[in-house]
């Protein structure tokens, strides 16, 4: 059988796993990320990681397992086919760091190829081959969380556009003179789906004094879906309004491309069908014609793996 | 040198043409489509129009033309690969009409491949081979007329989607509360970019008592453009309102794909940079994020020779 190395880089945690071509994980370990130290001791701990689960692989019994590579996902605008960091939030003053190239250093003595992309394309990548995404051809992806991520799957190959940005799906304009995204424009879809859009929402709402369980001054959107769960009406109302804003940007963006499936995931997909999916589906049917509007929208299906999944698909 | 045959197929004129390689239209003929008659006599007429162009061909005293086949445009949706026009507003009551067979029945006698596909996607190859998107990779196109068309290249192929349906970019949320569109949905690009927007709009603001030298009864975008270019204040608003649509629909479009360039054409276009372009692009760079928003934005090349020489490039 034939294995992969995935490395899940993130601002806190560095993750790792390693990955059977039949989709399963084992040899998962975690080392902390410690940003502060810069680039190359990061570059150290990341080849660490993956020396650990090659040694781990080496003296293991079965003797028939072949590592073919190693891939990385990590937050930020990646330069995928030269290995660069351009830009992540995650990591400040970090720009156009030349990521591989310093990993590849550290595993000079080892002969496997190097990959990398960004998170999200990374989590569509882990959908598209072990998930939601199986047997389709031309996928979306949305990630909500604190911000809302995108993926565009073209012929199952991830597009990165003319200079590796495109699947922004968050910055899909939903209401032109709307809320301000931390883009710096107006009426982004991340404005009013992410975490931080959902929580201000809930915030407006309740000063405009609308009855709710909720404490305006501690808000998560798990509290807002746990309420709504237990039939908060305001609750109830930022999520199916959350759905409906994420239907439009589904329109706009199946008449664009005409995808066959939209997988969604990320924390705030949790609050689940009868909260969010059910009006996110309503909206895009209304709105979208006929032929484009038989794109299925679905839940994605690794969760949290999917990061350490999709990294070590980027060998494939 | 090598020579294709075009055929833009519409509802009032069937216009063909020799394409040279090198760009060069030539036996430019226009024959009435005749649409009550029905779907095959007016595949007979095509054939008839390419047969003539053959002849003419070889009769011709250089005798190194060499034509490699016939490419056909048409409104409405078209199933580029079987050859099917599934539906066409300008065609009542065509539904997966066989088009690409009843002509080729009539060319059993000539061995030439036979394309086809829609006037949107027909007009951008136009572009993207002799007008303005030589040397770009990742294009999109509008087309401002009475409706607005779009289409999506991707390394320098008109991308189909799953379902053919790919590039309806006039179906873009621009104001999701906002003017009811031809499609049934609400806020598209083309309910306030089209010819019938753009005349509703001045409508609308006329009836509001805006002081106007427009006779709100006889509107045409032409008329409202030259009206602008004579100082008229309503007039400029409409068009600079028109390009700020536009823009934010080309926003939602660069995050999404992150082209290198669009292409805007169609008669509205031609009211050009100062009524129109520079109000796109100022709402464009305002709204998108540093890296898609290099998108290039400038107006079509070929006017209305764009049919007929993306038909013929679809035989290349």
């Amino acid at each position: 059988m034939n294995y992969s190395i995935g490395i899940d880089l993130g601002g806190t945690d560095i993750k790792a796993g390693l990955l059977c071509e039949d989709g399963s994980l084992s040899c998962r370990m975690v080392v902390s990320t410690q940003v502060d130290e810069g680039a190359k001791p990061i570059a150290t701990r990341i080849a660490e990681t993956a020396r650990k689960i090659i040694n781990t692989v080496e003296s293991d019994s079965e003797k028939n397992k072949k590592i073919i590579g190693i891939g990385i996902g990590a937050p930020g605008l990646i330069i995928a086919n030269s290995g660069i960091i351009h830009f992540s939030p995650n990591f400040p003053g970090w720009t156009d760091i030349p990521l591989l190239d310093y990993v590849s250093t550290e595993l000079d003595d080892i002969d496997l190829p190097l990959y990398i992309d960004n998170d999200v394309n990374v989590m569509i990548l882990g959908e598209l081959h072990h998930g939601a995404g199986i047997g389709y051809e031309n996928v979306i992806a949305l990630t909500l969380g604190t911000g809302v991520g995108g993926g565009v799957v073209i012929n199952r190959q991830v597009y990165h556009g003319s200079w590796n940005t495109a699947g922004e799906l968050g910055h899909t304009i939903v209401q032109p003179n709307g809320r301000k995204c931390g883009c710096g424009n107006f009426g982004c879809l991340e404005a009013y789906a992410g975490a931080k859009g959902i929580i201000e929402r809930t915030q407006q709402r309740i000063a405009e004094d609308m009855k709710t369980s909720l404490n305006p001054d501690s808000l998560t959107p798990k509290q807002i879906a746990n309420a709504a769960n237990d039939g908060d009406e305001l609750a109830v109302q930022i999520y199916s309004e959350t759905g409906r804003y994420i239907g439009i940007a589904l329109t706009s963006i199946a008449h664009i491309l005409n995808p066959q499936i939209a997988i969604i995931g990320g924390g705030i997909a949790a609050a689940g069908e009868s909260l969010l999916f059910q009006h996110i589906r309503r909206e895009f049917k209304q709105r979208t014609m006929d032929i484009p509007s038989n794109m299925e929208i679905v839940p994605a299906k690794l969760g949290n793996q999917a990061g350490l999944v999709g990294a070590a698909m980027l060998a494939y």
